[in-house]
């Protein structure tokens, strides 16, 4: 079953926040074997939603839409959906109540604007928004179904929940799609594809393959749109992409890296530290964006100034007058200090140059030294990274993660 | 000006990527006043691109093109190309010179498929990709352009910086847009509409305002699309929409938090340290995204065992054991540790319940506490934020951020 995206606001298109919806969407209804056929961003405006619906109900049947829902004037989607689906703006009791029990729980006031998000068409079926006030609306024309979420990133996701089995009970699907994902490390896109060449050549049409290259690493993702008796044959499919990734596989699922460094470390029931410097907390905070993490993250020190490096991490005042702060020796201190100081059995530990400014010929912006230390024993490495600041920091945490991850898994 | 957007490729679709490219060229293209009409996530399908181009061609001259260009077979971007524009696919010593050079700078090997991406169509000009091995390709057809990028965000964003010139040289233009975005707090969207709401209903045809919640605040943007003699009247706009926010003002520019906070820091010459429970890092990561953060941002302490609370910034057992670690009196106690082990004069402190377990009757997933000190001045407040996990970690961060901001101000 394919579906269409229209995600709505000005906000969007200016640039000035980006569209996460249309990733929730899509993973969400992968789930039950749903595909985006395309998602469009448009904005507030009345002929622009128009169009867009007319052109997304001639590919399919289903158009899921955001944004546009909020009480201000800016906001014109619901006046325009009244128009294209016909009907006369009502008065929901319902959804005036949902509405004083959300801004009860913030201990907030309402106020007419407020009052005005309980107005909806009446040619539409609404369903209680219960973490937000703009009330979620399911419209039916000719077989067709639209249906109108807020843009609000966490609110659409609450809708979600809610319209997901609605969608699935009202259009039954046949063919399912089965998916997977291989995180592959140590080797390039263009060496892995080369690999992978005759075998690809060769899939059936109901498999398709694809590349998806990320910081240090990249995924490799089998989709296979399949009826019942087909089901074996995606699963040879899966062992043969498995066996053709040997030792270039890094994990057999579609993981963030934090979460599989946490299985490993809860696994050997071992704890870790971090000891950031030019990485500035982004370890720690993507290993503690994992729900349990506490179970084997103690903590971190982000040490940015040299000062730092020496008392929090006893990183020794001489190494970093001799070496330099981004250097093997000082990086490797900074592992075993937070192992000592932070009562840690691993840590992992950087110290590099984001950029724009700070490099030199010797050690130019992009060059990054990372160390882990498991059990005192500590390995380290210095690499070069291509790209910004924000890329530095990205690709430098993400290697650091799968080092302690690699390291831990020859213990 | 008016343009589209297409992106290519089925990760986007499937939500395995969320798509940052439109933002990025939204952005890029708003500083030169052009407009994104809109944007379309695509599969990489030839049907699809073929029907996307079409339509983005009804709509406006130019089409900006990303993704789609890897050298693996899922990717059929420019063979679909060199069918629409016509010509034939030849080969470019310049693009195989450059990707020799992208190569040996990242100490790789060439391979066959490595040697495709230096296949072009004849019918377009090529713009050399310097930080990536997949060629920009230039299209014109009837006085219309289309631009396709490499669709890694790097490589895009380096990809722009060379045809926004060339587009805005091709297509010269005689409106600009000015536009300014007022950050606004303690108020919430409807109450600061229904303040707005007089003024907002006379605003001239070219003024559009948008109001962008933002966890923690407000953006409200006035964009303006205006001839040369109408920037007095924007200008007088400007002022009013500044009038109207009065107190509620926490800044007069489209800045991020932290670059808020590193620059009220700077003016007054003075440090700062972290000290972070739920936040686990992300204060940290935030403030030293920032580019010259080393300045005023010494370091930071994730404690996110109690242990770590006690020996990295001294709180005293008793009053965890009496309190919680979730409590006004310990990340008051993080917060003057932070500022003493660490040597800075200010730190930001924050201690709660991210979810999703972990929460109690009286200390609900979502409560924070959070504390800042300047000078050893300490002030705190305890905060219950909706949502999960990774929203609770960004509003806590954010709020957090926002509290020194205005303690700075005090002072």
């Amino acid at each position: 079953m394919k579906f269409s995206i229209i995600a709505v606001g000005d906000e969007l298109l200016i640039g000035q926040v980006n569209d996460t919806n249309t990733g929730e969407i899509a993973r969400r209804f992968g789930e039950i074997g749903w595909e985006v056929n395309d998602a469009l961003v448009i904005a507030d405006d009345a002929d622009a939603i128009t169009s867009a619906i007319d052109r997304a109900f001639r590919a399919t049947d289903v158009v899921l839409m955001t944004g546009g829902l909020g009480p201000t004037k800016d906001d014109i989607t619901k006046a325009t959906l009244l128009r294209y689906f016909g009907g006369e703006m009502i008065y929901d009791e319902t959804v005036l109540a949902n509405i004083e029990k959300v801004f009860e729980r913030r201990g907030l006031k309402m106020n007419e604007l407020t009052h005005r998000q309980a107005e909806v068409p009446s040619s539409c079926e609404v369903i209680q928004n219960e973490v937000g006030t703009a009330p979620i609306m399911w419209f039916e024309k000719t077989g067709k179904v639209l249906v109108s979420m807020p843009g609000v990133p966490f609110e659409m996701r609450a809708a979600l929940e809610k319209i997901a089995p609605k969608l699935e009970a009202r259009f039954p699907n046949d063919l399912k799609i089965v998916r997977r994902t291989l995180l592959v490390t140590d080797i390039t896109e263009s060496a892995l594809a080369q690999r992978l060449e005759a075998w690809e050549t060769n899939l059936p049409k109901f498999a398709h393959l694809a590349y998806l290259p990320q910081p240090g690493l990249i995924r490799l993702r089998l989709d296979c749109h399949i009826s019942e008796k087909e089901t074996d044959d995606a699963a040879r499919l899966f062992d043969e992409m498995r066996t053709l990734v040997g030792d270039n596989l890094l994990f057999d699922d579609d993981l963030p890296l934090e979460a599989i460094l946490l299985d490993e470390l809860k696994r050997r029931e071992l704890t870790v530290a971090t000891a950031e410097s030019c990485t500035g907390g982004n370890i720690a905070h993507r290993i503690t964006s994992i729900a349990g993490s506490s179970e084997a993250f103690v903590g971190g020190i982000v040490a940015y100034s040299n000062k730092v490096k020496i008392s929090q991490l006893g990183v020794n005042a001489n190494t970093l007058t001799e070496y330099g702060a981004v250097s093997i020796p000082v990086v490797e201190q900074m592992a075993t200090g937070a192992c000592r100081r932070l009562g840690a059995d691993c840590a992992i530990a950087t110290s590099g140059i984001a950029g724009p400014g700070g490099g030199t010929e010797e050690k130019p912006v992009g060059t990054v030294c990372i160390a882990v230390a498991i059990n005192g024993q500590v390995t380290s490495e210095t690499r070069r990274f291509p790209g910004n600041r924000e890329r530095v920091i990205d690709r430098a945490t993400s290697t650091a993660i799968i080092s302690l991850i690699k390291e831990l898994r020859k213990h």
